[in-house]
């Protein structure tokens, strides 16, 4: 029971992480953590404000949808998150937003080329975007049929190296092994989204080398990273 | 008399809250409330800075312009937002700021088009420019005329359903249910304008699938909406 | 020497209200004030942060710009606002800034248009760009041959009436009858330079019909203004 | 010991003013300072918050990149910042980020150019950017061949005139006699990469004229500079 308050407590803090960056503007945005040991995940309330969220508010449902704790709604996108974590096993956060630049991108159903070192630390190649949906998956268990599109878009994508993506004509969900990781690579995600927009309008064939785009992935993810202090540099107190 | 405070108190509030975000640099805004039930409107003094407001200042007027309490004149947009509750008898807060993007569009004569959910969640189609104003319109009775335009260019739109419009050349008034309803749906509509923006930079024919629009609009605002939280749902404590 | 205390308080004021407002990054930027029954001018000194300024450290120079009270060296911009004092008898108060929207107009050397009524409410036409200075004025007295400059480009438009400049290549010199008034004048400044720019990009064509640009001007600065509240309504308190 | 301890916090100092000015979002910069009675350089350590750095946590290295003191690792940039101290003997303070525009500049692998005296109040000459790094340089000592790539590209421009440098597709250097002077001139260089993006937008052709470029950098930092309070002023108390 500990790990569950403890993840709600996770939850909480990063959706309030989404107000204070700028990422969310009304209550465009949430945020969700996994307990893999019991296939549990805790997620935002639908239509709650930021500041009045406490971790009591927090949902807990199962990898189903059914609500396991709370007398709130989930977040009307409950099915997506739980597609994306039935799918990709390895994650453990979900953040999705309406970031400004991450949707400018997404409504016009442009991938983010990586044009930068900034977008190599973070993303291993260019964050892709989804198909569109039709009108029958639209019609029914649409926020399901969002989570199977990315699920689809991924087929041949680490997850893993390229922790987010557009949705088309909505905006974009990052994720990572926590929800506070998540939150940090949708604020990475809108930062390189900005970024990308004016690179193109200074130079529409703006490009970054492979072996730069790996250099900066790997020293920072990869098997012989050296970016950050390892676990057996000292403590900071 | 004690909903007629109560509405000041709405109003002085719902003014503040432009300021704070950001909609309304130096005091190029105004919010207004009404109560139906003595059509009756408190709407923001003109010229009063938002941190010097209080609630004895908001200046109370009837539906033709008298002001029943008050020792200070009403905003110089009174006869808009007159015209405005005469016309919609659904709405119960008027919003009119000089919010940047908002206003970019309004002085490009542009209507916002629906290039995303963020838009469909909150208009039900593209934010409308009204036509210009004749100079004798503008010599005499301005702000009425002003009101007129507006009223005109929904003669097929429903108001709820589109609950903001672009005056050509001036910038936007938002309406909505409250005077704090018609903040957010102010906040909604800059957010969604600096996207369509940049987004029709990097695509100029991008659109929204009607089918996603009507889907987001409705889940959040239709007989069958499933956004938010409903009344049987457990109070925020 | 009450008169004299009081303008530096304010003009102390106005150039911690730059900071305040981001229009003056680093120390880019300087408030001036006159007295005319002294014809005193008491302004920023050079190169103090904002933050540190207290009216002590506030300038007093005569119009020929010999140092009346300060141990301090004023702004090197003095002698540009000299020169505008002695021409334009009718202002106050004198702000000049690096505020990107404006500078960028300033650098592109186009005047800003007129494209909406925010801008006629503030300046009735469009702020004009003055002409480049010869090496020889660069060379010697390079901030009086500003101001000489700003004069010259004025010899037809009335600075009451349109209270602002880009000087060429540069950025922006606003004015107002007050210290604080020429602050909010650089305010609107770049908000309405900001719109423009932007608008341009939707629409380089973009235009305001000129009885609604007069009609913006006068309903708050004309004759029969009746925008703000009047001296006979009540104070506000 | 004291000068040591002295610039360790100067280095903490200005590492914080980093994220205070908004020049790096997450952990995207470092700033170092050198003592260069003893060749030590003080630098932040790589992956630590901002908000959670002490003195205590600066990373002392010699010229080499031996660590002198510190449980934690240094900036991964660390080899960068120690060539560029060998080779440019002038300076004392180095700050690198990934600030916004200034990266777009980069991703471009377009110069600055000097557009407006607010570049030329503190860069005496358009921002230049480095060559590509090839395959192997990045392979083997990436950090260490951004160093050389830089110096390559200084070998007729004075690094005390112009105190920055884009490097290809990654982001901004900046230096200057102190760290608190190198992130001033971060500073300076994101707000001047912002205004060049947008005057370029105006007009591509956009250029200062070279006698107005050099007034005014010599006005602020040449032999006869009389921008600022001389040590003759009476000081600020």
């Amino acid at each position: 029971m500990n790990t569950l308050r403890q993840i709600r407590e996770e939850v909480c803090e990063a959706n309030r992480a989404l107000a204070a960056r700028g990422l969310a503007p009304l209550t465009w945005g949430n945020v969700s953590g996994i307990t893999r040991s019991r296939d549990l995940v805790a997620i935002k309330p639908t239509g709650v404000a930021y500041a009045d969220l406490t971790p009591d508010h927090v949902v807990v449902v199962d990898l189903s949808g059914n609500v396991v704790e709370s007398a709130l709604r989930p977040s009307t996108d409950t099915p997506t998150h739980l597609a994306l974590y039935r799918a990709f096993t390895a994650i453990g956060g979900i953040t999705h937003t309406h970031s400004p630049w991450a949707c400018i991108f997404a409504q016009a159903r442009r991938p983010i080329p990586c044009l930068g070192t900034t977008h190599a630390d973070h993303f291993a190649g260019e964050v892709p975007v989804t198909r569109q949906l039709t009108a029958a998956e639209v019609q029914d268990g649409y926020e399901a049929a969002t989570g199977k599109a990315i699920i689809e878009r991924f087929a041949t994508i680490d997850p893993v190296r390229v922790p987010a993506v557009l949705v088309a004509g909505h905006g974009p969900f990052a994720w990572g092994p926590t929800a506070a990781k998540s939150v940090e690579n949708a604020t990475a995600l809108e930062a390189i989204a900005h970024m990308a927009f004016h690179t193109l309008m200074l130079d529409p064939n703006a490009a970054l080398e492979p072996h730069i785009l790996r250099k900066h992935h790997d020293r920072k993810h990869g098997p012989d990273a050296y970016y950050g202090q390892s676990p057996r540099s000292a403590p900071l107190t």
